[in-house]
């Protein structure tokens, strides 16, 4: 069940076995089913869950009661709504939502206090980690600005290749912030230049 | 001269005096003149600056020849380009320039390195103030996309007091994506709502 966690947290520092053993000690390990809401806007998010198996999104819901989609996050990747709950300690304003039947490890904010105070070297682990993220979000805020919507796309299918297959595209399309219509325009031009 | 920088970085660590000599030597200072440009597009950011005193920007030019503001740094802040440089070994596509005088206190990645060698507690202040990064980088994401200008505004307002008296009225509008002109109306606005 560690495999993928150690060999994925391991890319950032060359732990020993006793130093992991603790962090698998540490972790919660839940299965949930497709479509569950795993936050609530106005609830305070109290987990960080590595994805093992399946498919999740993070979204909000806009002035208009549209779905906007912030995050998807498949194997080997990370979901948590760090930006207005576990560190600023106040509750969150989007919604974290199953799109597949799911394994997940979880930390809380105890535990993972707790995995500092016992083996140390994991705030190194997780400052690197930290770091790609936030290289992530502030290319994706750049992006957003500075994109077309065909090169949006191209960007999304670099950062998540399995997506297209496993979601259904009215989700691609609230995370590039157009319209269903609009993707199948530009896919269809894609296939077409592909073809001649 | 490290008075600042010392108070700033124990907000999340307890230092001992030994472990901030050893900060303090590794960092080096520099002053630098009012419109410098200290990161020009394409070329690798090899510096993580705080700001003793002064104002810097980080910007983009668009497809349009238009400047954007991402970022303004003053006092007690950090500036550099993680995004696209010193992380991901890449060339950058944003310039930082200083809009005051400015004095700089600054690290290498080869100094920020030796300093967790040196001193390992140092991990953990920076994964504590790279999440406070990433916490700010999703919400200016999410603002962008949900906030009219005007909320904007009064979201800048909070996390930039100081701006307003500081630069011109066009850069502000240049971070918040709006005309000047726009901007102005906002502001009068705003005036006219305190008065009556």
């Amino acid at each position: 069940m560690f495999t993928q966690i150690n060999s994925s947290i391991s890319r950032y520092v060359n732990f020993t076995p006793e130093e992991l053993e603790i962090f698998n000690g540490l972790l919660s390990h839940k299965q949930i089913a497709k479509k569950t809401i795993m936050l609530h806007e106005g609830e305070k998010c109290n987990f960080e869950a590595f994805v093992v198996k399946g498919c999740v999104r993070k979204y909000y819901i806009d002035k208009n009661g549209f779905e906007v989609i912030l995050q998807f996050a498949v194997e080997n990747s990370w979901i948590s709504d760090i930006s207005f709950s576990i560190y600023e300690d106040c509750v969150s304003h989007v919604f974290i939502e199953t799109l597949e039947n799911c394994d997940f490890l979880l930390f809380s904010p105890e535990t993972k206090e707790k995995l500092f105070e016992q083996a140390p070297r994991f705030e190194r682990a997780f400052r690197i980690l930290m770091q790609r993220n936030l290289a992530v979000t502030q290319n994706r805020l750049f992006h957003s600005i500075t994109l077309t919507a065909e090169q949006k796309y191209d960007e999304f299918l670099a950062l998540y290749p399995t997506i297209p297959q496993r979601v259904a595209q009215h989700y691609i399309a609230s995370y590039l912030g157009i319209s269903a219509e609009f993707l199948s325009k530009i896919r269809t031009r894609k296939l077409k230049s592909l073809n001649f």
